[in-house]
């Protein structure tokens, strides 16, 4: 940590900062300059402590922070890349793991054959919301346990491991029960107590980012889930907001190389609502394959025209399929497979 | 709701359209325009259907809502403005009602000496964290129900309400009991399933805008609360997440003026998160009273250099009596009072 | 255009609308529901038309547009992709197009050096800045006129057209008597001036997105060089400015097929601006080729670390070599070629 | 600035930054911590050095600048507030300077008249664009030098110094001749040979905040005109661009303590551009006084529902007359006067 001090600052200003630092267990290492006094604070722990605690000091000017706040989910916390394994399914190796299904339950008739479509196309993992955050309270809410049972049901009857979604941290057990991965979504990326939660449980979670956190934010809500036990996280880029208007957000591919360099935990990208546009879904899938996306988070419908939730988004069975033989050729040029 | 059907539609498409309308029971007008057909629907709930539902028929181009989502918290539902009370305190009527005290409730002397000091510069509320959501699970994270219990004595000492935050659907009435009002921070405004639990409750509420949700989605989250039965919810504006860094969060004063127009609800303003620095507090809150704000919520502490959380956006004693007098100068030019 | 009048709205309001559409002659159809009346407005124009017009009008609420106010750049003007022709090297085609170089033309050797390893390596056209808008006045500004002649001479040397961008209106025909392509730089995406300058000569032009504009605003842009009589426009996305710090700004990787729907110009990506470090430029040039963008143009150096300007976001020639071997890979899975 | 090296840097690593430092004049000072080692660089222009000349060395992590790129403008570099001679007007001392008048000069009636109303309710200066930026080519462009003309005369016939925009380098002598105050938009904040030629003229200039820059981008800017000599330069916040969507812009109101802060210059504010809506601006302008703005920037159009531009954000005459009204009453209670 780097505290600047005002132009004009006292040796008594300069000397706070350095009792301060010695009460928290900091080396320190004094910077004169003939314009600037500059205090370099040395120590292992340094990104976890607030910079709030020099920057109220008098004679203080800035701090900055050279250390992550995140810790657990660093690349220098654990060198060599996680592999989150999903009942056989590995997440984060050579395959890349495309999890697809409707973003609602809505009947049995419908995840069935979702689930059928899916597994056929060569999906890994099949997706379904049981329990739905919307925005407006007039909105369907999902079928709630029901639809967990319907998850079960398609899991047995094909033999894929499901993803559905926790809203509620005194449901984790109950929703941990009936899936394979737990589906944090992007409104609860700092919903603490919920991370809390699934950390103490040791299901596989998807972590979806908030849509306008920062990647060190979302490093550091992983630490909440790791700090508790869980180290079977996997992320997922889902697209941040921004003022661009022709989609639904702003899909932040970069966060992909990005997360590569400084995290070991596996990424994986939800094309589909970033885009908000099915028409949009095939070009952002192959970019994130591309740019070294360990899987995808594809919305699939059997048929999107009657989908009660975002049918705009969801891909037809036979645009699903199309899309599939093309992300294998992608995948096979960067060393992969799917 | 409008539907554009792209450039060279089919009537068959256009039927499709109609048809879908009238199983949703909406009322159609079609304007066939020489290059572009448009369908307009119209009902008096088409603010809360999906636009999806039209958006993923064939030759459709665009849909437009005219409607807004939310419907409880719209000036149209309810003409005049609410007025919330709060054992007494009125909160969007002539008074501009200012919530002071510390970020988190550290230990019972702080309390204490926050209260006596909120109190006696004519602070009308005493806020103080007790469960602290903190984006690092390595930060100080609140002193729990030992806190709500200071809280309580706090109150009962110096006869001030008090408001604190509620993190978990199952603590609401247990915060409840304890607190005059409930807040909900940032990073939960879009955690429905608390929401839907403070509906159920008669507490008052201060919902805190999203850092990055429109002005429209904020008040679609009020309905959540108001949906549920309680029609107590404030409003606070603190700053939206923008790419400026100088302000930890940029105050979007124009959400003042803007819920003044569309929304009855009573609308503070939290000048301390978005500033982020104490030195810019004083013109936030000046501005923020300016330009209409019901009331204001700002972090006071017994002495910031101390402070476990935020120190450096907390005011001391002193400069907050300072800023009293000028807000009580400012309040009577735009006729109102403190 | 879509107006909706405020409930309550009066006969001679609605009339006021229906007068003012007539004046400017549009066609009128009247939408009168039981909650809200909407006025829809006809005719081809009406992209063009400012919504002000009309939402000044007593008795509007509001006024949305359906047609886009861009329009010679629309698919809708020209349905068919256009292929910029840069003496010989066409944009837009089954070939990928890989622009390479220098930020800035430092010296002779330099650039010499620097155009050799390119056009070895199989980048189709060489770039280096002789302008160079820099945000401080006390940065390195390029070194002009003499910067084209060198630029010249080293188009002469390897027979490899040229790229570089003008910055002053009264430049335009110098800078396109040295370069086969001029730039039009993020910062100049709506200095209009400068565009329409442009617009009147023959030149092709690459013209960067505005760093803060939507895909609509950019557009628009392309209209003024279109409508001066200058067809040679390429697109190239460049990152937006948004809250994410861990890249210079966010490659908006979505803004590819969503041109590629609703325009018909070229579109190229600048991974090394859009990253701000050389690391992460790989990855997403690979995701843009994946994407389907129509070409690429890379920041490479020969030596970045004695770099004057941007060394940090160029790559050494060995690190370009190695992505253009790993770019046709992944051009042949998109059925492309560079 | 701060250099931190990789864990597990070698001393020659260490030694290639010493050695650049050095070359570049700056002093050094190692830090060599147990997990970083970190070395700090002193000197007075480190402000003005790019990162990127460190960034690039090998073993280095990251660079951190601790002096800001802006010098001229920085209240470090002149402690006293700058006041601004407007033929007679001051800006940036005890009173509050309204300018005010229709964003487009469309003819001489409706100039004079403007002119008339503005100076009645006892605005300081008129404004009135002649040349006008567009965002579409097929917009209205403005009346160029005719428009020039009217101001003159209009400011000769009321005795009001006149403020308008210039949009290319080779009319600043032009525009200068004409106005009191040369006026530069938002989206040429970044057209650095506009900046040059306005910094070798006297004449005062307004230098509006590019919609998506942040304050050290706009200080400098700044530097840029004070560099050529022009020492004349009052700032204009006019909103930023976020995701919000009920206002046009999100009115930075904290970037007026932040620049009071940090530079010497007067800063104004543009209520209009930002709001978008007549209806918001009065809220607006009043929030920028009491937050300690020195002077608005005000649209008021004889007759907006006739303006050619932006009729929808401009005050009719009596609504302004009103605004100047509550404005004086909020100006004195902040000390100051209109």
């Amino acid at each position: 940590m780097i505290v600047e001090m005002r132009t004009g600052t006292t040796p008594e200003e300069i000397d706070g900062v350095v009792q301060r630092a010695k009460s928290l267990g900091l080396g320190v290492q004094l910077n004169l300059g003939t314009e600037k006094a500059v205090v370099a604070l040395l120590g292992s722990n340094t990104g976890q402590i607030p910079t709030d605690l020099f920057a109220v000091l008098p004679g203080v000017a800035s701090v900055t922070r050279i250390m992550k706040p995140y810790k657990l989910a660093s690349r220098e916390f654990k060198a060599e890349n996680s592999v989150v394994n999903i009942n056989g399914v590995e997440v984060g190796g050579k395959r890349i793991v495309v999890m697809a299904g409707p973003c609602a339950v809505e009947n049995e008739a419908q995840l069935m054959e979702a689930a059928r479509i899916v597994k056929q196309c060569g999906a890994s993992v099949l997706r379904g919301g049981a329990f739905k955050p919307r925005t407006s309270p007039f909105s369907f809410q999902g079928l709630g346990e029901a639809g967990l049972e319907m998850l079960s049901r398609a899991k047995e009857r094909y033999g894929i491991p499901v993803i559905t979604e926790v809203v509620d941290t005194h449901d984790v057990s109950t929703v941990a029960s009936h899936a394979d991965i737990l589906q944090v979504g992007s409104r609860n990326m700092q919903n603490f107590t919920l991370l809390a939660a699934i950390g103490k449980n040791s299901c596989p979670v998807v972590l979806k980012r908030g849509f306008s956190c920062t990647v060190t934010e979302w490093l550091t809500a992983a630490d909440y889930v790791l700090a508790g036990g869980n180290s079977q996280v996997i992320l997922c880029e889902r697209g941040i907001r921004t003022f661009e208007d022709t989609t639904r957000f702003s899909l932040d591919i970069s966060s992909i190389p990005v997360i590569r360099k400084v995290s070991h935990l596996p990424v994986i990208v939800d094309p589909s609502h970033a885009a908000g546009h099915w028409s949009l879904v095939p070009a952002l899938a192959k970019a994130a394959v591309a740019a070294g996306a360990d899987g995808l988070l594809i919305e699939v419908h059997p048929n999107p025209k009657e989908a009660l939730v975002d049918g705009l988004q969801s891909l037809t069975p036979s645009d699903f399929a199309r899309l599939m033989e093309e992300l294998r050729t992608i995948a096979k040029s960067v060393g992969r497979y799917i």
